[in-house]
């Protein structure tokens, strides 16, 4: 074993405690330096409209693995995963209504299932705490403020509704910073969609968020809006597939890869 | 010949003119897509701390070429380029104070001169304009607004003081897509240094530039703030040398080098 190996058995041995249900809760923290993806399984039938919709609008909902219909393994995320029991909490929806928050959905596995991660703000995250940026949200032990846009996304079969967008908030110097560094992750987000003047898309009040916790923008610093993986959640929301399944919120699938592994540059 | 060779042959023909005195004005639109840079020629005593200075403030003083003392070819920069008739028009200052404005500076020529010739703003506005985004500035036919700041520069030597910074204001998105395409030619000023909140570097009235003309930023844009070549022109200017030659204004060297060929990436 070299270093380059230890964070992938770190990840592997995290799936293995989560499958063994001794994980329920949150993975923030968890197999630090790994990549975290947002969990979406649904209905084959549903599956190649929310990937096309997922193409049309790779900012909000960059695709990092597909698995084949039926088959929980994602072979290019990880070794030995298992979707039915690797991810610590799901929510199961009928009809666009939430019925159960399992640890496991080993119950529920259909031959017609097909598995999306997409990849999340955590590994961007991640890759400005490592250029020494901190984000008030984090200082403050608060969920990121995320809000509804008037921007649209482009609607495929069922799927369609509004960009939402995530806020962090930097001084000029660093809200530059902060651009460069997350253009180099495309597959995670990738750079902001909008900066300053939160009117211009549609937010009224950037105390009032949507989901997550209102964080104070300081004076002599610029709001900086990136594209959201609550956007796909809320599209499918709206439209109430048959059948689905996701992550339960902060409980993701943590997968072998490195987070500096997702930068272009 | 290719067309690779075209842009150089065509910078030269241009110096050609130029050294049989046919162009003695502005530069802006001469072979296009070639690099055109700032110049400034100073004593041998001089010419270290005035490398330093660019060395330790490289956004306001991005090297492209600095001459062997004496000799006024730059071979990096072009064939057969003469910095003693190659540049339309010259400045000439003594002891700090302009003494003459001349097409030519053979007959002023000494041994320990040393050239140097920084990025300009030209290249990375080619980038930009490439790339489809638009300057209020050039679609008014005004020159660029440029600003004293309250951000100093790192001294070296007889030279020191405040750094200038031009300004070009775009819509949110552009102003991203600006950073990032700007962040690609770190030799010609690179990304911008600082966005929106101009009273945080000490602008009081966008309306009022130091040089330049005032150019509106429209409400729903933010103004955008790049380190200027104005920057080593006013230091020098403080310095008051006992001798220095430097370009009129708009008045450049025409090099051999393409713009596309100063991204890094």
């Amino acid at each position: 074993m070299n270093l380059q190996d230890a964070p992938a058995t770190e990840a592997l041995a995290v799936r293995q405690r989560i499958r063994r249900g001794e994980i329920t809760g949150h993975t923030s923290g968890l197999a630090a330096g790994c990549v975290q993806g947002n969990v979406v399984i649904l209905p084959q039938a549903l599956a190649a409209d929310f990937l096309r919709f997922c193409q049309l609008n790779p900012k909000p909902c960059p695709v990092l693995a597909v698995g084949a219909p039926g088959n929980p393994a994602l072979p290019t995320l990880g070794t030995d995963i298992d979707m039915r029991s690797d991810v610590p909490r799901y929510r199961v929806f009928r009809n666009g209504a939430m019925v159960e928050e399992p640890t496991d959905v080993r119950h529920l596995w259909r031959g017609d299932l097909v598995t999306f991660i997409l990849g999340c703000s955590f590994s961007f995250e991640w890759a400005l705490l490592e250029d020494g940026l901190t984000m008030h949200h984090m200082m403050q032990a608060k969920n990121v403020p995320m809000y509804r846009t008037s921007v649209p996304t482009i609607s495929a079969g069922p799927f369609h509704g509004p960009l939402v967008v995530s806020m962090r908030s930097f001084k000029p110097a660093d809200a530059i910073r902060a651009i460069q560094i997350t253009s180099r992750f495309p597959g995670v987000h990738g750079a902001p969609v909008h900066i300053g003047l939160p009117r211009d898309i549609g937010i009224r009040d950037l105390a009032k968020p949507d989901w997550g916790d209102a964080v104070e923008v300081p004076a002599d610093e610029l709001p900086l809006f990136w594209a959201c993986g609550v956007t796909p959640q809320a599209v499918i929301a709206a439209a109430k597939p048959e059948f689905c399944i996701t992550h339960a919120p902060g409980s993701m699938l943590v997968t072998d890869l490195k987070n500096s592994q997702l930068s272009i540059l």
